[in-house]
């Protein structure tokens, strides 16, 4: 253990909160251009606490939208292995009328909580991540050398870290890139999510006559574009919940039975989290794979949005010219946006009958990603939760994206690692977000316990040396 | 023929023509509050003219909405038969901004066509019925006596008309009511409509998860609703193009051959309408009908619109709570809504999986009407049509709907006969709504030649005398 570190952070427990507080007050919100220098505010506290910690090079790179903060500390010599943390400073837009009971932007400690927006979603890891790297290298402790990377465009759905990371490739070189967002679903028991589903949208539009009709004058003569739509859409799925597009399940890699029997040990909680949130009449999908399955390791076609006709308040008999939905496809490692979208597009053309005509426009891809769990750095953060909370933390896939995930993977030869010390209910993007400060000073503890286990496992002999 | 009154209609051709523009610059807008008072001065107008004409008694009555106004002319005689004539005076709204050429009120002459808000629907055959009575009445020629009863809640739905009716049967007594609305379809081809669809309007409303959910988080193990409402709206129709609610067809009169070879006559400007107008890739439904007994014989059941998720610009991958379809059904003679409304909910109880609730709500009902094509009525009429245009009419079965003919055939013991005398291609409720004058003129000789028929049929011997 390294107790110096572990002390340096016992020492200023009040002094990293009060600079949590102060990070917290700035409202750098990323979507709304009226906080355009409020981003830049944060971006600039941030890098003028990295300069003071000892970063050796720090920059605020302004990209198309908000700036990317990027530092290096190579203190710990070429011999080390180096770690890249990737965090993002930005945050959800919040309003007193959304329901806050406090000024999301006037942080506020209650009952040893938190109360500000971007306290769970991600300041609190952004501060996590830069108070750790202080406390090691304050304390001239650090098995590693560490490069910071901020965000500013996350909740901007993160557009510009394509190209940025493509773009500083050479400068985000690592043997370990750390990924430290999103929460876990139990506040006692931590997991390490190694799996991230990518994501397909489009846009289904099937048009009929050329124009709305009158229900009574054409009724029974001409295909009723939502009806064909509706037809359509119900020949998605099989009656047991999989997906009946040929090909659909091609690429999808199968989950062996250690796979299975590891990721069984979250469900519980997932299940326990469907009851809670979802609430639905009755479970639905793929019965052969169980609830966390479903969601982590099995893609998915979601109808997200549908309209057409007359819809609002009151009654129009009308028989619409065109209907149109919105769908999704999550998919798992291995699969490929395009090419789900193309055996989708290539299944309505051979369903759509010859009495109306449909169109799938492809919208936006994302692909999915799935990390090495038995890499030595996914080891050394599974033995750095043990170490600090005294459980061995749960395996999980989550089913949502992280796109900059697949940027990195792509762009880096490095082991990935995703981290989270937060609580899923805290209330992210909602109004009242939250972070329990046990849980953020324990996050700290687990990034200095993570760099000592880099440390010991590729350290001495160092497996693979910078170029 | 009736020369006199044949005679004199050309003699005031000017006359009329100035009166039907002065009715036509009243904006009886029954809609909307701001034109009560015109609506009341339109109801005011016509009694004047009535009493002018002669009537022998004239009123205005007031209901909950618009005036009726109500005339009587019993100067044929107690022997002679009584014809209950109905029309609308009230319009619907028309701005210059909806693509008006000229202001929708002031009405203007070109081409041997009036434009104006109204002129087709209903002004011309308010003017056409109210100066073929004059003509009959003035020149001491009529064989019949008269009733003339001025709807002005048509455009709302006529939604007093049940109530009124009731209220009013003794004084609305008739041997022959005719309901003077609607358009024929061809310029060059008279027609008598003698059947029209009722319909019941609902809701149905499919609810999944007690909220909207990520579809990352959640999707794959929920049903999604918009998808489940699809699943169910495509179970309502066979692949054939028939509605599969068990009993839909089961009150349903059969067509008989000579009504199949009566019908199949105006089966061409049908199919040509159906060409210009609805123009869909590929006429759909019931295969063993042809398109004009689909439309008018036959019921539907017809998705009006639907709503579930975001399905506006941009995407959210969003797993909505709920998804809501309006649906409708057109009804034809002896189905009844009540029955159909309570058949389609137990249907789509029975194919509602346990993994949503679903629920058909009853919005609105409004019952099929068939005439009897033979009764004597409906014989002098297209005797009527006949002898002036030079052509039979054809018969058709119209697939919407007026209210006020169930109404009348409720409440009356009376035969019931539908004229209409303008072209559908005059853009009743659009902009540049207009009449043909020298059809409204033949409409006014129908009408004198329609009387002058009904009192040779049932005039002397006279088979249904007034009580």
């Amino acid at each position: 253990m390294n107790n110096q570190a572990l002390d340096y952070i016992k020492e200023h427990e009040d002094v990293f909160k009060q600079q949590l507080k102060e990070l917290l007050s700035i409202p750098s919100v990323s979507t709304l251009v009226e906080h355009q220098a409020d981003c830049e505010r944060a971006a600039e506290w941030l890098a003028d606490d990295m300069r003071r910690i000892g970063f050796e090079t720090v920059e605020v790179i302004h990209t198309k939208w908000h700036p990317v903060v990027l530092a290096e500390w190579m203190g710990a010599g070429k011999d080390a292995p180096t770690v890249l943390v990737y965090c993002h400073y930005d945050v959800q837009p919040a309003e007193m009328s959304d329901g806050w009971k406090t000024p999301p932007f006037e942080p506020t400690e209650k009952d040893g909580k938190v109360f500000a927006r971007g306290a769970i979603d991600s300041k609190s890891n952004v501060m996590a991540q830069l108070k750790a790297a202080e406390a090691v290298i304050k304390t001239g402790t650090s098995p590693v050398n560490i490069k910071l990377m901020f965000e500013g465009d996350e909740e901007s759905a993160s557009e510009n870290m394509t190209r940025f990371v493509e773009q500083y490739v050479d400068r985000l070189k690592c043997d370990v890139a750390v990924i430290c967002d999103g929460s876990m679903s139990d506040r006692e028991q931590p997991d390490i999510a190694y799996g991230l589903r990518g994501v397909v949208t489009m846009e289904l539009e099937v048009h009929g006559p050329k124009q709305d009709l009158h229900s009574g004058h054409f009724g029974g003569t001409v295909h009723n574009p939502i009806q064909a739509l509706a037809e359509i859409i119900s020949k998605l799925h099989h009656d047991d919940g999989s997906v009946s597009v040929p090909g659909f399940y091609d690429d999808v890699l199968a989950l062996d039975d250690e796979e299975r029997a590891e990721l069984a040990k979250a469900l519980p909680w997932i299940e326990s989290e469907w009851k809670d949130v979802a609430a639905a009449p009755h479970v639905w999908g793929e019965a052969q794979y169980n609830l966390h399955e479903r969601i982590g390791a099995r893609p998915t076609l979601e109808i997200n949005g549908i309209r057409g006709g007359f819809a609002g308040d009151g009654f129009k008999t009308v028989l619409p010219g065109m209907a149109l939905a919105k769908i999704s496809c999550r998919l798992v490692a291995n699969q490929t946006s395009q090419v789900i979208y193309e055996k989708l597009r290539d299944y309505i053309k051979k369903i759509t009958p010859p009495t109306v005509k449909a169109e799938l426009r492809l919208i936006e891809i994302g692909e999915p990603a799935l990390i090495d769990r038995h890499s030595p750095a996914v080891e050394a953060a599974r033995q750095a939760y043990k170490n600090v909370w005294g459980k061995q933390p749960h395996f999980v896939r989550e089913g949502g994206s992280i796109p900059v995930v697949v940027d990195l993977q792509k762009a880096l030869d490095a082991q990935l690692v995703l981290l989270s010390f937060g609580y899923k209910g805290c209330a992210a993007h909602g109004p009242n977000e939250h972070v329990y400060l046990d849980m953020w000073y324990k996050g700290m503890a687990i990034t200095i316990q993570f760099y000592e286990e880099l440390g010991t496992r590729m350290g001495n002999p160092y497996p693979n040396p910078p170029p």
